[in-house]
C-alpha cells in the first residue's frame, strides 16, 4: 500500500487564500455580483484546488478505464461481454461517443485496459493514447466468489495513481474520469449499497436498458454477493475487492493522484462516481477536489452524490459512461476559469458600478 | 408590416422525415439506445429544424442587442443608465462575459445598438461586429406613457429580421440571442405578466440585485404601466409597444427570421425568452425552433418557459443576459449534432448489439 499511502498523505485542504482572491476578483468583474451563479462558485473552487487565484486550463485529459466483470455470467445484462473489448477498439479508432465529445471540448482521451477479458491489440495506425495495466482478465463472478483479491484491489488503485502521475508530468490542468465495462453497473450498485446502507433494490437501475425480469435477477445477484462476502464499509479496499471492478479501482487511483497534485477532477456518471466515492472514503478532503459533471439516469448515482454531498453540473438523463458527461463538464469548468481570468473588471473596462458598491 | 408578414409566412413545421432518419441513426450508434438522453432528442430536433438528417454546425453566431429603458427614471434599479452604453463598449473591446463565453465556444458575437440612449462610437481598433439599428434613444417611461409607438415596435422587429437575414446570407448554422439594457427586466416582467395573466408580484425579480424597497417600487411601476396602457395579449405588437423595449423587439425579429430560414435558435435567459415568447405569439410553430439554453434565476423566466412549454438545458442560477447562457447552450447543441454525425454505428465499428435488437 506504500504508493497509495504516500499519495493520500499529499492530499491537502483547498487553498483558502487563493479562493478569497478569486472571489474578490469575481466581485469586481463587469457583471452584477453573483450573476453568473454556479460558474462563479466553480471558478472559486478551481482557485482553491489549484492553489492559484487565476487558474488556467490548458491541458485537458479524460482517462477512460475498461474492465470486464464476472457477474455477467449471472445473466444480469443484455450486451455480450465481448462488447467491452469491441468498444475499446472503437475508442482507439475514434468512433465512440467519448471521442466525439473529447474532440468537441479539446480534451485528450487516454484509454486504459485495467482488466478486459481479452488482450487488446491496437491497430498500428491508432493515434489514441492506450495504456495496458491489466490487473486480470475480468473479475470473478461476485455472486459466487470475491470479485478480486485484496492484492488486486490495491494494484488497481496503484495503477490509477501511476497513470495519472505520468499524465500529470506531461501537463494536465483538469482530468475527467470515464469507464467502459459490460456489467459494471452491478459492482457499482453493490458498492453504493454497502457505503450508503440503502437496500440494493433502491439503488439498482437498468444499466444499458434491461427489462423487469433481468432487473429482478440483477438485484438478486447483487444482494447475494453482499450477503455472501459482507464487505466492510469501514475498509474501502475490502469493498472494492469483494464487490468491485478493476476499472473502478483504477478510477479511484486517478482521483487520489489528481487530488494529491491539486488537479480538479471532473467525475463522469455512476461508475466514476463510485470510484470517486471509494477515494473519498480513503481521505475526506477528496470531496473538495471533485466536480460532478452530470446526474446519471442510474438511480444509484443520486445515492452516491448524496453520500459525497455534491451536486451535479448537468442533468441530461445520460447513462453512457465512457467519460461522456465528464467531457461536457470539463468544458463548463474551463468556461468558469476563463470568466475569472479573461473578463475585465469594472475599473479595467471603465464601467460604473452599482450604486452603493 | 410587410417584412414581418412575409417572414412569418415562411415558417414551416419541422421536417418529420429528417427527424425519423436522425432518430434511426441515433438508435444504431455505438451506445445503448437512449443512453445520451437529452442530447439524442436535441440532435433529432436539430434534424427537424434544419431539414437535414445529418445537421452540421459550423458557423455559430450570438446576436447581443442593446437598448435603454425610460422606466429607469422610476427608480427601479441600482445601476446608472450609462452602464448600457459602457457595457456595449466593453462588448466591443472583448472584455465582457459574453466575449469570453463566445470565444470559448467558437461563436461570433454581433453587437447591435437597437436603442441605446447615447450614440456608440466604436474605437477604430475594434474588430467586433457592430450594427446600428437605433429605433430611438431609449424607450419612454412606461409608467407614464407607452414605451414606444406601434410604428417603432414594428420597426424594431423588422430590424431584427434584417440583421439575421444578413447574418444568414454570410452563413449561420445556429444563432444565440442576447441582450443588454439597464432596466430591461422591468419591460420583460410586464410582458410576461400580460401574456401569462400572472400577477406582477409573482413574476417580478431582483434583476441585477435590488433590495426589498426597490423591488416594491419595481412591482408598483410595472403594475402602473399595465394598468395605464392595458396591453392586449391577443396583439403581440401592442404589448411590445406599450410595455416592451427596442432590444426585445429586435430579439423577436431575429427569432422569426431564424425560424423562417430553418436555423435553430438558442434562447438565452429572461429577456431573450420574452423576445422569443412574442415571436411565438406571432406564429405558433416558432416554439419548435427554440432551444432554451438555461433557466434564469429571474422568477419571471419560469413563467415564460411554462407559457412556451419548453424546458431549459442548463440550470446554473445565472442572470446576466448578454447571451452568456446561449453561448453555453450553443456548445451543447453542437455536441449533440456531432454525436449524430461523427459517431460510428454498430456496423461501422464492428460492435455487437444488445441481445434481442
Amino acid at each position: 500500500m506504500d504508493t497509495i499511502e504516500r499519495t493520500i498523505e499529499r492530499i491537502e485542504p483547498l487553498d483558502e487564500e487563493a479562493m478569497k482572491k478569486a472571489k474578490n476578483r469575481q466581485d469586481n468583474l463587469t457583471k452584477p455580483i453573483g450573476s453568473l451563479g454556479l460558474l462563479e462558485d466553480l471558478s472559486v473552487k478551481l482557485a482553491g484546488i489549484t492553489r492559484n487565484p487565476m487558474p488556467r486550463i490548458n491541458s485537458k485529459a479524460i482517462i477512460t478505464m475498461a474492465g470486464d466483470h464476472g457477474i455477467v455470467e449471472s445473466g444480469i445484462g443484455i450486451y455480450p461481454q465481448d462488447v467491452t473489448a469491441q468498444m475499446v477498439y472503437n475508442f482507439l479508432s475514434g468512433g465512440a461517443a467519448i471521442n466525439v465529445f473529447a474532440r468537441h471540448v479539446g480534451a485528450k482521451v487516454i484509454v486504459v485496459d485495467m482488466g478486459v477479458k481479452s488482450d487488446i491489440r491496437p491497430a498500428p495506425e491508432s493515434h489514441q493514447d492506450f495504456i495496458v495495466k491489466k490487473i486480470g482478465y475480468g473479475t470473478k463472478n461476485m455472486e459466487k466468489e470475491p470479485a478480486m483479491t485484496r492484492k488486486q484491489a490495491i494494484r488497481s488503485i496503484k495503477a490509477g495513481i501511476e497513470i495519472f502521475e505520468e499524465i500529470y508530468k506531461r501537463g494536465c490542468d483538469v482530468v475527467g474520469t470515464g469507464d467502459m465495462g459490460i456489467g459494471n453497473t452491478s459492482p457499482s450498485t453493490a458498492i453504493t449499497a454497502v457505503f450508503t446502507g440503502l437496500p440494493v433494490s433502491k439503488v439498482c437501475g437498468r444499466g444499458t436498458g434491461i427489462d423487469d425480469e433481468k432487473l429482478k435477477r440483477k438485484i438478486e445477484a447483487i444482494e447475494n454477493a453482499i450477503e455472501l462476502h459482507k464487505p466492510d464499509p469501514a475498509d474501502p479496499i475490502d469493498v472494492l475487492s469483494k464487490v468491485g471492478g478493476f476499472e473502478i479501482g483504477g478510477i479511484c487511483g486517478v482521483v487520489l493522484s489528481a487530488c494529491a497534485n491539486h488537479v480538479p477532477v471532473v467525475v463522469d456518471g455512476f461508475i466514476s462516481g463510485v470510484g470517486a466515492l471509494i477515494a473519498s472514503k480513503l481521505h475526506p478532503e477528496v470531496k473538495n477536489y471533485l466536480i460532478i459533471a452530470h446526474k446519471s439516469a442510474e438511480p444509484g448515482h443520486s445515492a452516491v452524490l448524496n453520500e459525497l454531498g455534491l451536486s451535479p453540473l448537468l442533468n441530461f438523463n445520460m447513462r453512457l459512461g465512457e467519460g461522456t458527461g465528464a467531457a461536457l463538464g470539463i468544458s463548463i469548468v474551463e468556461a468558469s476559469a476563463k470568466i475569472l481570468t479573461e473578463m475585465k473588471t469594472f475599473e479595467e473596462a471603465g464601467v460604473s458600478k452599482a450604486k452603493g458598491e
